[in-house]
């Protein structure tokens, strides 16, 4: 419970996809601050006992279910909101997957993978990874944003101009995130919580985890911003950094073939150290590796490096 | 003056591209520490009193000297060299340019510019920038490779498979860097060193900056090693991360145009928070700002997200 809060938004009150026409579940002034009860984004088909079983069976349907709209009063096209995340309360529970056809190396991993993690939410202490690991964990919203201009029904899978699936890892308390209002009342939802991801979630995954989230709302208008970004308040590493990092590199003219290289030799290398499978070990690059643009000048051939942090097997 | 190494290779003993067929100007043994001198990446074209006319000058032919080769006694194809990176001797004169026609945004700034640094090189404290702002430095090579299999002359520019111009930030003090070896004696060289660099290199120049390097070179026998790898003993980016970051996106289906947006997003910022002139920002960009790749697999738009570190202007 939040004594500070406004609002609540109750995990019920969600929608699927981006849409416009949406009916808001709540009006806020700006300056409000939000209780957002959300789900995972399997909308709950995930639970301790799950098994690869589960992944197969999916419903796609229920996919990425977000906890909103928000109508916040006065916004306009043009504006930008501007959202601070205040607070994480994770449940606990979580889940990572290989889903076929999903993913950065997906012709590489066909067939379906399912983990379950076990986290303490009081303390939030590396979660044990049962292949072998301890993750550190960062609770965020993956996806975050507001309803584009244009009418109908948008998919929830690729971000957007106006955010979405955003899944920025630094979306975490403490944030503020200023996002593009492109239709009257901004229309704000979040969801698609995770424990803990990388920079890429390479995988197509994170911890996916059911959790609420504290969030205030503010507007800046007549922002005319243009694409999504956000400040922090400290650093955005320091969970996973202190012992180091092992990192790889993907080197050649284009950067998707130079971040698949980067992450599948990664995966080669956590196989060969640490005795993983590899699905396990690109699972687990998914949750805590990271994948940075090391030089995008020296032409022809640009460098990816994937960074995995070593505390993880320390 | 390097008492541990058991072997100093001179500034005046460079080269300029990779071939095979340069005669080694060392030959050592697996296991030796080496001090190497090296040059600056225009080979000492700018000093203290140099401006932006003699970006328009520079002789292209000068570019990027590295220091060696070293023949490592029984590298043989197939071996990796692991190359401990142990101590730089920077300079404390540092230069960053815009050269026409080079860099991530070399369509939207075709002038020539040029920053002159100096720098404190026994405290290292952090440097002042003209335009505004102080970067921390962080001294690393950005040119480190051994010669390709392929006979004949190679360019410095692109880096490949046997490492070059890699301008990995990270490949800093206490780091181990493993190459692929392609020619018996490997052949090793090391160069254009950087006082500090963000990941991307976004102008296409760092804080450039003449040095000396003590590193360690042993075999790793039959390593099979795919690509460049490296393991960094502790965090990578405490030097910058304290106050947080800015972070500007770019959001679509192409990682480069997501990349060049997120770049000229910040420049943006910059210009407008700072009152920096729009270059001045880009090569500051460059110095000290991190490209990432957020998430590369919610289909069809990918997110790469530029963070700026907010203790430059603290």
């Amino acid at each position: 419970m939040c004594v500070k809060c406004d609002y609540t938004i109750h995990r019920a009150s969600h929608h699927f996809g981006w849409n416009r026409d949406f009916e808001p579940v709540l009006t806020a002034k700006p300056g409000s601050t939000i209780h957002f009860e959300c789900l995972d984004s399997s909308g709950g088909q995930f639970n301790a006992s799950s098994t690869v079983e589960h992944v197969k069976t999916m419903d796609f349907g229920k996919v990425n279910p977000v906890t909103g709209p928000v109508y916040v009063e006065g916004a306009m096209p043009g504006d930008a909101l501007k959202i601070t995340l205040r607070h994480f309360e994770p449940s606990g529970l979580g889940w990572t997957a290989n889903i076929p056809g999903f993913g950065l190396l997906a012709d590489q991993f066909e067939e379906p993978a399912l983990h379950i993690w076990k986290y303490d939410a009081a303390s939030m202490t590396p979660a044990l990874y049962g292949p072998g690991g301890r993750v550190p964990l960062k609770p965020f919203a993956g996806t975050i944003g507001v309803a584009p201009a244009e009418p109908g029904l948008h998919s929830v899978v690729p971000p957007r101009r106006v955010g979405g699936n955003l899944d920025i890892r630094d979306l975490a308390a403490g944030t503020t995130l200023y996002l593009p209002v492109e239709v009257e009342g901004a229309l704000f939802s979040i969801g698609d919580t995770h424990a803990a991801q990388g920079d890429g979630e390479v995988c197509g995954t994170a911890i996916e985890s059911r959790m609420d989230v504290e969030a205030s709302i503010e507007l800046v208008k007549d922002a005319r911003l243009q694409s999504p970004r956000f400040t922090t308040p400290g650093p955005v590493t320091r969970h996973l950094d202190a012992a180091g990092y092992e990192a790889t590199t993907g080197i050649g003219p284009d950067l998707m073939t130079a971040a698949r290289e980067s992450v599948m030799r990664m995966v080669d290398l956590l196989a060969a150290e640490h005795g993983l499978k590899p699905v396990d070990a690109y699972m687990l690059c998914s949750v805590c590796g990271d994948l940075r643009i090391s030089e995008i000048v020296d032409m022809p051939n640009w460098v990816v490096s994937f960074y995995f942090p070593r505390i993880v097997f320390n």
